[in-house]
């Protein structure tokens, strides 16, 4: 079947954040995809023939939320309720959402599924716990009939994915690493993210990082040339791996490098996999990504590639919780 | 479901050169897939217990064929006729065949599929026009229950879905270069994939190739220092990534460096996938093998990775034709 034998995927976004926006931003570019709602956490843009998405944006940016676009926004105390209330106007949810409480990205999955949306949900969550609570729902996507493929990013996503593939040349699998690097000049659009990651730092743990007020985390930058360093973080690259049958969770670490002054990246981002061939050699592959995409461009992209994928695995039943190192992106025109 | 509840997928390989040799020593390491038949160009071996991979490989290295294996080998005009007719005894097929002639997978692909075949097939050929052929058989297999997944070796296969993940940060991809390093130290165990390779270079053809003699190769290798170094060869990756809907065929180029006197790789194997992303940036991902995992265990791990792939697949009822592409391979134990 050819993209132009196909309607658009009508799709939600939720989170109108520095990847929320990317995302809106992505979807104004594609035919096979389109943008037909956009939430923050105080309102809600919804248009069934689809967003003007630098309108919305520009008027959340101006007016402060998306509640506040032309025609198509509105305020609500429960925007994500009110895209569950309209479920089948959506083919596709991607979850833009905080990673932050852990069980947030979980509660909001199961609420779909308990108010009766059918289709494919996709998220760039990062942690671990986060995607061992939405893996734990397989069943209930099962009868709701929703194809949910967890961990759609960056990582975990296309570097997982990467993971997942390298490792076929090996019999088996010492260690998944993976190191990246992020450039952003202008963290106050990442505010969420940039806690997240903070979070991971010694000293700190979710709660006191959120806690942190805006000039605090500026001084906690100012105080480290801007540069947060941080290994051994809760990435669900582990869980999904482990999950997916290619290695035990010890062995994958996630650390790297966010540089929050300075939209080059600091080092480049790779996944290594070491492991043993068949007949006994031990060896590396190397997937790195070139410096000059940005995070939206790898987060956002293979969410979507997922999200066409999931379009395919709804249509021949294959409800469930999924992720990114079992099913196979598919390029989004 | 855990890979200890579910009964091993039997198998059957099509080819005992180089890699239908390689194919039968891994699978003699997995549990959750068994070698029950191995065929060569004379006979084959069978067993629906399982094969002895050592003892069949011995028998036909000793003796000159797989037919002489003991108990489990035959001689046989239609070696492969004899595995079509012990369809039900096989839940996935391995065709490790030569490529030459262009047909020659595809008329095997039909074949089972008319000789009432229900099950997965991969394989690991080269040539974009048997790809293509076996792409065209999707009704077929739809009809007959089988999942086929063409392209599974390392290049189509590994480094095709390499190129796919890349691809996903990309508005545009604008091209996928392939550049792979071989070493073999004993080339007369690769006869046919040796001559495979001479068709690409200038001055041959795929019949004129196949026309030469051990001496003759020999010859020309001698005359290269045992190198090989081929550029823009038909390789399936273009038309496999075509298909998937990623990039046109004329931006795919694979080439290499094969060297038949050492182990040791040339230079590394490699895909860049060079795009734009939607912000307008151009940038390059870049999935490198180590130099120490070798072309069997590059070929032979993806192929049955995606073989138990395609059990899930089959399990579903997503019949037809599938590729390295648009299948994540599953990593098997």
């Amino acid at each position: 079947m050819h993209a132009a034998d196909i309607s658009p995927m009508r799709i939600a976004v939720l989170g109108a954040g520095g990847l929320g926006s990317a995302a809106a931003r992505m979807l104004s570019q594609k035919r096979e995809l389109r943008l037909d709602a956009l939430v923050d956490s105080r309102g809600f843009a919804f248009d069934p023939d689809g967003l003007d998405a630098e309108a919305v944006l520009h008027a959340a940016s101006e007016r402060g939320g998306v509640a506040f676009a032309p025609k198509t926004g509105a305020p609500s105390d429960d925007p994500i309720g009110e895209i569950v209330r309209r479920a089948e106007a959506f083919d596709g949810v991607f979850l833009a959402l905080p990673n932050l409480p852990n069980d947030f990205v979980p509660g909001v999955a199961a609420r779909f599924a308990a108010g009766g949306y059918r289709g494919v949900m996709t998220d760039a969550l990062k942690r671990t716990s986060a995607a061992e609570r939405v893996l734990k729902l397989d069943e209930l996507f099962k009868t709701a009939e929703i194809v949910y493929i967890v961990g759609c990013g960056a990582t975990p996503g296309l570097l997982t994915a990467a993971a997942n593939l390298a490792a076929q040349s090996f019999a088996e699998v010492e260690s998944v690493r993976i190191w990246f690097g992020v450039g952003i000049q202008n963290w106050e659009a990442y505010r969420a993210t940039i806690r997240e990651d903070i979070a991971h730092m010694p000293g700190f743990d979710v709660e006191s990082a959120r806690r942190l007020t805006d000039e605090e985390v500026a001084e906690l930058l100012d105080e480290r040339g801007g540069k947060l360093i941080l290994e051994e973080m809760e990435h669900a690259d582990d869980a999904i791996l482990e999950a997916a049958g290619v290695v035990s969770r010890d062995c994958v670490s996630v650390g790297g490098v966010v540089d929050t002054r300075s939209s080059q990246k600091p080092v480049s981002t790779s996944v290594v996999v070491t492991g043993v061939t068949f007949e006994g050699r031990r060896s590396s592959h190397t997937f790195t990504l070139g410096d000059e995409t940005s995070m939206a461009a790898n987060v956002c992209g293979p969410a979507f590639g997922y999200m066409k994928a999931g379009r395919r695995l709804h249509e021949i039943g294959a409800y469930g919780a999924h992720s990114s190192a079992t099913v196979m992106p598919r390029f989004v025109r």
